[in-house]
């Protein structure tokens, strides 16, 4: 079981992934966002809907949420794509078409190697625009959620995936378990071992990684944990 | 018919291929350097021996080999990659297991956005470890090598996969065609259309997201083309 993000690289899992399957035993590599309460439903919603365009909003305050966290800001520590990724694997999880990368803006503290900020554009496959937004210097509040415009209006997935809403209108969900969306990741887990059966889905970490080929670097200024 | 890098990003190429696959026409996502004379080869002497480490050498002078491309330069360009993954695609058409990067240092010129240099380490399956030093700055003609140590002796592919030796011995090798390595791939890309299948290996450009995705960066002194 590996819990997001798999693995340092996308070459790393996938050998895993084939040892696995070699072995005959379960690889998971999970994204515990998509066990949100909202996901199931908003992918049901958009698989009966012509998808326009989506915003991808993944903005909170570094300080609160990753004190201390030094290999965060390391090479290979994602930074702000180790929240960023989260909203990347709701917003696969729920889309019924594939997507790429086509520009990217990566936003590095002066004495940081890994980035604070981020901007994606992204294409699918039937040409709707996505675009993605993420950022570490919210002080005020997070804001995780991803507006879809459809043609069936504009469906909200908020709170990381907790809450969903249509022409802004609550949609009701089922109550989430109290161990919130690891209930799901751990009996997806025992599912997979009976069958002898790995669930290895890399999106996510492709398109941070294809983020990082393709973006452009900005500097900003440098960041201080403690202040 | 793409010939290498089969795209910007890995995603956007994968795409491709799945849409190829749904349509029953072929892709054919080339590396030249893979139809070296040298690689059939060495491919076939690597399978029968143990590798215990390599390395491979890239190097070339970016004012000779890529004058005025300023589109290299540029975020997404690859820079010093765009020759590397020449390298990268011998290699991984050589080695007869995976491998993957477990470490990268990128170096950028302080007014460019792709790297000029890069030092890559990997490990393979069987945990030999490879090294892969780039750089764009030889300016003493090129260096376009594989050395693999292995337990019959060390085995060098040379001057970008045309020639070959076993222990500084030279490997009597079948000659080119007068097309170069494009005749193999244009042969290929027949029997694949006839045969209606694709061939996408992304092995090398994943490869190379995944340095970018994982590598420290480190600034060195400005690039200026006219000089």
């Amino acid at each position: 079981l590996l819990e997001k993000p798999p693995g340092a690289t996308v070459c790393e899992v996938e050998q895993l992934r084939d040892l696995a399957d070699r072995y005959g035993v379960s690889l998971y590599a999970t994204w515990h966002s998509r066990h949100g309460v909202a996901v199931a439903t908003a992918k049901a919603l958009l698989k009966e809907s012509h998808l326009k365009s989506a915003t991808l909003t993944w903005k909170e305050d570094v300080k609160k949420w990753h004190p201390g966290q030094e290999w965060i800001w390391q090479a290979g520590g994602l930074g702000v794509f180790d929240p960023g990724i989260n909203g990347l694997s709701i917003l696969t999880e729920c889309l019924s078409e594939a997507a790429f990368v086509t520009k990217a803006n990566l936003v590095f503290p002066a004495n940081k190697a890994a980035p604070i900020a981020a901007q994606l554009d992204f294409v699918t496959q039937s040409d709707a625009n996505i675009h993605a937004d993420f950022d570490w210097r919210q002080c005020d509040g997070e804001a995780w959620s991803i507006d879809f415009d459809t043609d069936k209006g504009l469906l909200s997935v908020l709170d990381g995936g907790a809450a969903l809403q249509l022409n802004d209108e609550v949609i009701e969900l089922s109550e989430h378990s109290e161990f919130g969306e690891y209930q799901a990741i751990y009996q997806n887990f025992a599912k997979l071992i009976k069958q002898r059966k790995s669930d290895v889905d890399l999106t996510p970490l492709k398109l941070v990684a294809d983020a990082f080929l393709l973006g452009s670097r900005e500097t900003t200024e440098p960041f201080h944990d403690h202040e």
